[in-house]
């Protein structure tokens, strides 16, 4: 499968996803999460063929997400620890997890997110930091900024519009 | 590249990346998001290859996040929508706008999330809804759950470990 690269668009999930919007790069990140640094590490809990594991390490480390340092010098070996960019992956991570476990999890829980202070399964949810309040497609919208192409201006203003038209639709009802 | 699928895993992360760990998938699900629902539109706006997006459009509403419904008779013409469990990942897409404008922006904002009565950013943040904390490494963790297979459960438990070591050492400096 060719793999068009990201890099020309501007719009931040596209460029997101050029750096970990992959399986493996996913789930390298979450392992790096658990705790696991080292490669024969990863590659025992993934099950992936070490030139994939190898090209998917090196990207994150282009990437700015895991830093490779050697922990021997003879024999030389390395591990991938999580940068701060890598960490603030982590929200993204546990969406998912949450997601996952309200849509495909038929025979029930395998990994939770858990409050170690109450001991409860915790409910992750997005709230605006500036306001407290829930993030809800009726409130909050996706607007172009000032570093949009007219094109993406164009773009998301119709979206707009449309998006709009259906609430006003909906409350002429 | 050969894909390997990770129905049989059982994490939840796997499990979603099952159905859009994927640059396509995911883009196509962003532009539902702006409102996008006709194929030619997706294939304007995305500028990908009609077989494959047909593909993908396949199989997201196969994973049951997008309906595919008949819109015209004669010519037989169709639209995507979001399902309620589509409508769900939203948060998924919005945790990686939010990583992608602070990591990888260097020219300036192109698209953010607003928050329509402020008219300002927003800024979005996990939180647990049942507690209203902020989720963070030092008090969330990810646990095993009752369906978790052994191995999952060894893998995590020693994470666990790790974690509480690492919390130990930093104390006790």
């Amino acid at each position: 499968m060719q793999r068009k690269s990201f890099e020309g668009m501007s719009c931040p999930i596209a460029r997101s996803l050029d750096r970990v919007g992959e399986w493996w790069s996913m789930l390298i990140l979450r392992d790096a999460f658990y705790g696991v640094t080292r490669f024969d590490d990863f590659q025992a809990g993934l099950g992936i063929a070490p030139n994939m594991l190898s090209r998917r390490l090196g990207g994150l480390v282009k990437a700015g997400l895991l830093e490779r340092r050697r922990y021997s010098e003879r024999p030389a070996r390395y591990e991938y620890l999580l940068t701060a960019r890598g960490e603030d992956f982590r929200p993204v991570l546990l969406s998912l997890l949450a997601w996952g476990n309200r849509h495909f999890a038929p025979e029930g829980i395998s990994t939770f997110l858990a409050d170690e202070i109450t001991g409860r399964a915790a409910e992750p949810v997005l709230v605006d930091a500036n306001t407290g309040a829930s993030i809800t497609r009726e409130r909050h919208v996706v607007r172009a900024g000032p570093a949009a192409s007219e094109r993406m201006r164009a773009r998301i203003e119709s979206s707009r519009r449309r998006a709009q038209g259906a609430r006003e639709s909906l409350s002429s009802r």
